[in-house]
């Protein structure tokens, strides 16, 4: 059988987060594979209450270990290595990266109780990393993290370029610039470039990217204006802006002081590794609390509206011996992403509580995006000049409008989601296969399957309410007449005034007096015979029936 | 005692959504009170999952039901109008308001089988409704739903201009246009206005309102560009957007057909009531469905994302016989509202995995907000000239932005959230009172208390699952020796890899074997041991707290 290559991603297409993507080279059923990121995104009270990471199934990995070459992780952001300790169990092979990622890969690692013999440091092209049939580089691209990086990957059928997350940015201020010459050479060595695999998030924005350095002055002068203290939150591995705030910040006479874990992580491990140089000092909480107000400069977690960084915790009182008052200023050096916003707005109402001033980056000033928006796509359509694109980092509607652009631009592309096994041997990307994919929760410290059932039973409790009912059947296989009645998340009482609890009671003691022998004797028709009537009770008296879970106790003759 | 005269907002006062205040004039304690708005806001999954309907607690309002003169309804939007129904039987005195909004406020009476007789319909100024010491006009002012208006309240303490939600708009398209020769005149006779309680909505609007007209020549354009079916949503009660998108889909050469229940009552009750004239005939989901793609507009429901109006309907399969295609076209002649994003994105890509292509309005051409923007309510303050200007119908952000706006023109503000009463008489406004104020949820339809308990409890459910234990003590007091649990929205298995309610039976057998008579006699102590082994277990498996329930089933001695 002819060989061939594949496409096929787990995660990241349809979507945006949990990014994890296969690349396959061999005869149908056997190629090697090789997986790029494993990420993860975050539950929402909406689809996921209480589940605190959500990773793309791994399964068919699992059952395809012994083909698996390797894992890349392009970089350090949780929605491409955020899966890595929790799934690198059910893969179990090397992972390559940077040495910032790799850092980071390693605490994941170490957390979980897990060795980091298997993350292997490299260095950017001209290094190539040669695993079965590939032959894998990476090439560094400017983002919203250090050491962001594309891959190439070069395959016995033609070059794919991996872009990871990029942005087009001379000046990134951490890190290194985007680099036409260096991208150029690699569009014209070998065949050229037969796959472009691009990150998609920005290709609704209709102006060209800015630069990272674009910010520092417009923060300088902000920050010059304000006469207290001044807050800037933004995300914590955004190293090239917190090094951008803190400058502006020493600028205007203040003294830098970083609050929450992540972001004190981050500037350490990008010091360690040496990708963040000239950092300023900074001083400790304590320290900054008995400075004067116009001498400090808060950079801080949150950005996002997570009610237990540091942003939340100054909106709602004294944090670390430090406390907001009015006249400070709060900066959202940040955009939300859009499912955040109540959180963002809830911190923005307490501090406008406090009479703390709240600036955001309404006029762009103060924040630009780690992604390439949609003039810059097509500037690397145009560079790179490759035969297929396929949009990747999206949801359905940016995959899409990926696609419409670069088939605009006569670039033959496809809408390839979760799932999808494309074979890019060809001129032609086709759609060879539909693998089952499915997501995994992270509960507590429980990896469950999305269609489980526990988080649709949470979604319906939180909804409907619910409510236990306890049943006897002593040793003769008789119900006692009593039944015990708990309700969680319902009204007290309804329509008839009196407590619901106790009119179910009722209900139920007038069905257990009359059930027969055949109901009585058999689970299944008590439970459904008690549902039945709890749900009809519950609804005739508030409206809505609850979810309703029976239990039932057979006294085992002595 | 001399008379005084109060404000006293109960809802709408540090959010926006459930618009409720009161104004009072008499002796302290014994003002006569006129109520103003009576709406509703939203649940969503974070905050009330399952909630239906979140309105006011209106206690002290019932408390001091014999001091109420009457209540009047600014408009028939949801959150002003929306608690009617529920809350009037708590007041039961007359519902002033004009036409429209009252056959609104009638059909939302009769659904809960209430009496309409309470609702008076007036003409507007310079009718004159007296209720005590109150003499109130209702003065058109033009906003995204017909009617609208504000209310001239005129006191012995001085005359009031509560603004209700409004723009600037000279050519509304449907209902009366912007009057400034009326609001001069307003602003002139008598002794001027003392207080202005304004609109704080979109105050952080820079640029000055634009006018509904502005939409047609867009809206027109855009259709007669698209070459199959078009489908718009907006919001089922702007009946001048409904218009305006009707004509040009007629001048565009469709037909009209609109879906979704409450917009087709809009259209219904406001050409009934003459506030809509003109409006083209509609047709049939049916006759849609047999005409050509390209003649045909679909105006329907669920710009917001709901999951069961029509957009999602559309966007998900086969609605009433329509079914979307690749190539057709849909707008949101909307905006989003801050927490609504995830609905709204989810739609937009169901309708991209059907190729069908999403327009929105980020450009502004396809729909104006119906909140004065920050220069027109600047406008108001100078047209007006208030003595006070109190900020209403915003966030704590949106209230404090509009003082600080006021108060930069010379003119005395102060913000008053939720429960402060405020004393209106002299120059300056005093807090002088602060009211027990919350929420009332309406769950199925029941009307529970926001801090009764059940829906923190139904937020621990989902976030935690539920565990429940059913333990029988005998006729002799004695615990017997098993316990069964039963779990839902909890993983089946943890670390063990034994199934986690056996693992909780097995430990729960333990203790109930040495549980000593104490123990065993009191629900109390029972209880809490049984919960904290099951927390503990199911701590020690999966990593995290369940919320528990247990009951305790005692035999009767026979």
């Amino acid at each position: 059988m002819p060989e061939r290559l594949i496409y096929l991603p787990l995660g990241g297409a349809g979507e945006i987060g949990m990014n994890a993507y296969v690349y396959g080279y061999g005869e149908p059923g056997k190629e090697r594979l090789i997986v790029v990121d494993l990420g993860v995104t975050f539950g929402d009270m909406d689809s996921a209450p209480g589940i605190d990471l959500i990773m793309p199934d791994v399964a068919w990995l699992e059952q395809n270990r012994d083909r698996i070459e390797a894992v890349f992780i392009t970089h350090a952001h949780e929605d491409h290595i955020g899966g890595l300790g929790y799934l690198w169990p059910r893969i179990q092979k090397p992972v390559h990266c940077r040495k910032f990622t790799g850092a980071l890969g390693r605490l994941k690692m170490e957390e979980l109780g897990l060795s980091t013999d298997a993350i292997k440091i490299h260095e950017p092209r001209p290094a190539v990393i040669e695993v079965g049939p590939f032959k894998v580089q990476f090439v560094p691209l400017s983002h919203s993290i250090p050491e962001s990086s594309a891959l190439i990957i070069d395959t016995p059928a033609g070059r794919i370029v991996h872009t990871g997350d990029f942005k087009l940015d001379g000046t990134p201020i951490v890190g290194e610039p985007f680099d036409p010459i260096a991208w150029h050479e690699i569009a014209h060595e070998e065949q050229g470039i037969k796959v472009l695999v691009c990150d998609s998030t920005n290709i609704f924005s209709p102006n060209p990217g800015r630069s990272e350095a674009m910010l520092a002055n417009p923060l300088l002068d902000f920050i010059t204006q304000q006469k207290q203290l001044v807050v800037a939150t933004t995300f914590a591995s955004n190293v090239a802006r917190l090094k951008t705030l803190a400058e502006a910040g020493v600028a205007a006479g203040r003294k830098i002081c970083l609050l929450g874990r992540a972001m004190r992580r981050m500037v350490t491990v990008a010091n360690e590794t040496g990708v963040l140089t000239n950092f300023p000092g900074v001083i400790s909480p304590e320290d900054a609390s008995e400075l004067p107000r116009d001498k400090v400069l808060l950079i801080v977690t949150g950005s996002q509206g997570e009610r237990r960084a540091a942003s939340a915790q100054l909106s709602r009182g004294r944090y670390l011996g430090l406390e907001l008052k009015e006249g400070d200023s709060f900066l959202f050096s940040s955009s939300t992403i859009p499912g955040n916003e109540r959180g963002v707005i809830r911190i923005m109402n307490a501090l406008s509580v406090k009479g703390v001033d709240v600036y955001d980056t309404t006029d762009g000033f103060y924040h630009v995006s780690g992604h390439a928006n949609r003039p810059d796509i097509e500037a690397v359509h145009e560079l790179l000049k490759p035969q297929i694109v396929i949009p990747m980092h999206g949801e359905h509607m940016h995959l899409r409008e990926h696609a419409k652009l670069a088939e605009a631009r006569g670039i033959t592309s496809v809408v390839a989601t979760n799932g999808s096994v494309l074979d890019l041997t060809g001129d032609k990307p086709r759609v060879v296969d539909q693998i089952d994919t499915g997501r995994l929760y992270l509960d507590g410290n429980a990896l469950i399957g999305a269609m489980d059932g526990v988080v649709r039973d949470r979604i319906r409790m939180a909804l409907n309410g619910h409510a236990m009912v306890s049943v006897i059947i002593d040793e003769e296989d008789n119900a006692l007449p009593d039944a015990w009645v708990e309700t969680m998340g319902l009204p007290e009482r309804g329509r008839a005034g009196v407590p619901l609890v106790r009119h179910i009671e009722e209900e139920l003691a007038e069905f257990l007096e009359r059930a027969d022998d055949r109901t009585v004797q058999s689970d299944e028709r008590m439970e459904e015979a008690i549902r039945k009537i709890t749900r009809q009770v519950t609804m005739e008296e508030i409206g809505k029936k609850p979810e309703v879970s029976v239990i039932i106790s057979r006294l085992a003759a002595e």
